[in-house]
């Protein structure tokens, strides 16, 4: 079959042919229908060989959805046919945090060297896929799988920083979005379906501005050095109740710290590298700051239902498995508008 | 093997020799080191022949331990020889409940035929017990399995009861506990130590109310017509932030209505058949009324590590397999103290 | 000053002069612009004198708004000329339900005889009102106080109810809304803008449906005896995760049980006189039933922040102080539209 | 009256006769029973000119407890003669934070000049406390004033830290305390009291260590570097799931960044100046940070009822106001065992 990888360190993807893999017994095996690009994926393959712990080759892809195709022994209560999507934060399954679906979370997934598919295990970027356990399929229906696959990390992400600050977004609150790029363009709209939050959009890109507002943002505020000023002002002086944080540099978390209220709630999910000095003289009285990690599997059926309910829309663009490598580099370039797609 | 079975309606549980069972694909064999017996097969087993839905024969036993015997093909995380508290509200496994570890509440159970062992699965009163999936199991570790199997449901019911309550258990509130029996007097235990609530422990049996004493709560209340007035007494007059009803018979569920608080939160956990007529002019304002069921996998690893920690004890009869009947004969008299346990 | 007083058992309401009177230290005294009539208003008249316990005569209103007109002595963060709406639900301010605000759970408000206005204390039916405390004053800003007035009563409560059910009104859950008068219109508004519900609302009045749909429930269905299998039919037979009942009839709420699902939750907030029995074997496994009261301090902020958004609005239809007696016979006859308010 | 006051800047504190105040409507003058003394008053005492913004004189002492006095006009719920602890942080009363009694995140209190008690208002340290509002009182009944006194600070600040992470201290959790001195100790005994999570201490100071294990902690660690290994040893490799920092210097900081588990929680509540650099590559996926302070109303009501019913003791040194200056020496010199009373 046909499969993206990641060969070789700072050689980029490839689509290369491959042996069509089996499934074994409580595997499941999906003809791939979507498979999302994630700035991550980059990240991943911008890192020197010494920081490099994903294996090679690597099989791109932790956005995945598909039918499923084949069954190993065991599985129950998947058919063969079904659509599905695929939750990527792959667990142990049975510590505390997996027994609550929480597998994001799972404290013991490094040391049985289990990883997400296309970040450690083979990944969606391919004709087949092999998905571990029955668990970490989620039913599509009619949903359609080009639009949706993004959501299993743009949409699951932003759900999740966002349930996990919900004691804040009462009405009369304001939610702060940093970054409408691919997971903040959702964050919005999940801001909107879910809260009454007066949502404000920043961003570096009067285009993304845009999108912001088409998708439901109040007010738009161009980032740079007047960016918490003017936010401050929206706000009546008091800042912002919840900022989330979807690029995470620098400049973007001081940013963050400079607008959030007394007892407010900062969540940097964005992997830009930056880090906010947390603490008494630092921040407002009574301010938590969270760096979540994707989300968990309860999250997921949810996220997948506001999709279905017509609350959450992801902008995507579509590419054959054959102009993967294309695609990834017009993500790097930074002009893909919403979410890239691959359609094996 | 040897199991204990319930063969034929209204004729009570009996010894008998049946097939091992093998393990198939994604399941787990336990060599069974302790089963234990609850209310509930009894209330199983007095149901007539037309509202009976378990199955026959039936091997009873809701709650077991026991050590991993044989592996089903493609069974990853357990190993052969390893030993195991089994979490019986058996789920689909995929529902958004299920996808919590809130198995106890999954919505598909009923319609896809998946009952909880010795409730329609073959249960844990026979020499070896079929699990269906890892999920199932949670290590014991160095925990002696005839003192920790009733936990598995004498410990995780009433955890769970008290756990929905929390908010209501701060310190200077009151709880009361009715029914200082198997669920009752490890409630007692369980609220002593997550809570600074005062326990308020009422049972008709002074030696029960002697037990609730001796394991923590801080006053007794003989069961009657004086009972709620007394419970009003010892509150202030304001009443119980919370109140357990571990019988739920009818008179129980009147002394609950009779001294909950205002905005307090009445769980109705025994299954003696009373109900609670729940509305605006018939409890005080805000007051919440929740039969629970069971309760989660992160619950059970949690009351184990209560147990683990030394916190709660359960007061266990021991019974050899071939004494079972006697047992059941036993608990039904209610001449049994704390728990019996069966050991294969 | 003119007051709408209910001076002698059985005899409705009258318009009557009486003494402007004077604020105390620590009251305010409010000249009133909108004051909200309400059902249970009647209910209060309607009761026989051996249970009436309001004290004679009583001016009428727990919902009022008013303009800062004059301050007792110390009073201090309330400025004359002020617009406010007035919290109803006064308690004693010390006790800890009070000190966090939910002055509606207050436990000693009757053994002191501290009785909101309107229901014991002089009412907002008058040209001037006093309020005890500062506390029990939200800034009005520039909301209208005749739209905005009900929301005290008829949008708290609600809001209260729905607050308190959160967690099981997921995206992808279902509510239920029975009754789509006064405050069920305005429970649908809350649902739709803090929630990714999906609500179906109840009523018997297709006039009422009508204005269900048009404030946003997706689903209508007229109540009767196939309401509840239409509602079943709706949710794919799974049930509705919250259903909240603002009739409160023994019809309404046994639809109530009918609909609900597992884990469920029920809210009973209408004062029609129904009870739930409540119980292992009557609910689904799970399910809590609370008959919640008004609402918090905070809350009505955040009701009122929900109107100023553009969220939700109060279908009125409003009336002079001279009219109050006929307006008070209009909601009687069930012939007033949304919710009916004088202004003096 | 006596008084202890600040005067000048760089000069430390003084005994002095100033007028006895009188209340004004709405105010409550409390005969002062116990007054505590806090690091945190050195603290303020420190700073530059150019950074102290308390006023001058200002009199000390931000923990209080008396008799009530005197009643200004309008005062009700509170009779002359009865004994009270004094909620510190006030706020504007009005605001949503302090409409929910959580007065320690008033909005607007900076804006409107509002001020603590020892902290900008005259403090307790002194014959006589004017108390702005009734709401600040809290009921003592029979606790000894003097052992309960530093509660409303070294009770009250862990308590309402420990509170707000409690939802990581479930059973089989742990949790880290470093400092074990005023607020450490205390922060023991309630999570002792409140939950079932094991306890570990830290301290640079083998006395408070011992304090520490006698007060309830499970284990005792001696800070410095090998600190956070021990500690994951003694998690079995996990880390902490919450950490509470009473210190709040940068190596306290970075052990508890060291010791913090998957998905923990660190609370940094000491005023020792460290910060966490907090973001997706410096804290283990889901690590939430927070730099809590004081507490809310309801949370002091619930730690005088946890020290009503025996579950937490602080321990206290005892001075007269006239060795108010040696008390304070002492305490800039490390040498108070526990918290330091001054008795006028």
């Amino acid at each position: 079959m046909k499969a993206v990888q990641y060969r070789e360190i700072g050689k980029g993807p490839e689509v290369v042919e491959i042996d069509t893999p089996e499934p074994e017994p409580g595997q499941i095996r999906l003809r791939v229908t979507a498979a999302g690009l994630c700035h991550s994926d980059w990240f991943v393959m911008d890192l020197p060989a010494d920081q490099y712990i994903y294996g090679l080759p690597l099989t791109l892809g932790h956005e995945g959805a598909g039918v499923v195709d084949k069954l190993g022994d065991g599985v129950e209560g998947i058919e063969v046919g079904g659509a599905y999507a695929v939750y990527g934060p792959w667990g142990c399954g049975q510590c505390r945090a997996c027994a609550e679906g929480r597998e994001n979370y799972c404290t013991r997934a490094a040391e049985l060297g289990i990883a997400p598919p296309g970040l450690g295990a083979p990944g969606a970027m391919a004709e087949y896929l092999i998905v571990d356990d029955a668990r970490h399929l989620v039913p599509l229906g009619d949903l359609d799988p080009v639009q949706t696959v993004s959501l299993t990390d743009a949409g699951l992400t932003p759900y999740h920083a966002i349930k996990a600050a919900q004691q804040k977004l009462f009405p009369g609150s304001v939610a702060v979005v940093i970054g409408a790029g691919g997971l903040g363009h959702v964050g919005i709209q999940i801001l909107r379906a879910t809260t009454a939050a007066t949502v404000i959009a920043v961003d570096l890109n009067e285009e993304k501005l845009a999108l912001a507002a088409e998708v439901g943002a109040h007010h738009t505020v161009l980032a740079g050095p007047e960016a918490a000023e003017k936010i401050r002002e929206l706000t009546g002086g008091a800042g912002a109740e919840a900022v989330f944080d979807f690029v995470g540099a620098q400049p973007t978390i001081d940013t963050a710290r400079a607008v959030v209220a007394v007892d407010g709630y900062v969540s940097i999910v964005g992997i830009g590298g930056g880090l906010m000095p947390t603490g008494f003289f630092s921040t407002p009285f009574g301010v938590s700051v969270r760096a979540p990690y994707w989300g968990s599997r309860s999250e997921l059926i949810e996220v997948l239902d506001l999709a279905r309910s017509g609350a959450i829309t992801v902008h995507t663009e579509r590419f054959g498995i054959d102009d993967a490598v294309s695609a990834y580099e017009k993500l790097h370039a930074g002009t893909v508008r919403g979410r890239a797609v691959v359609t094996p």
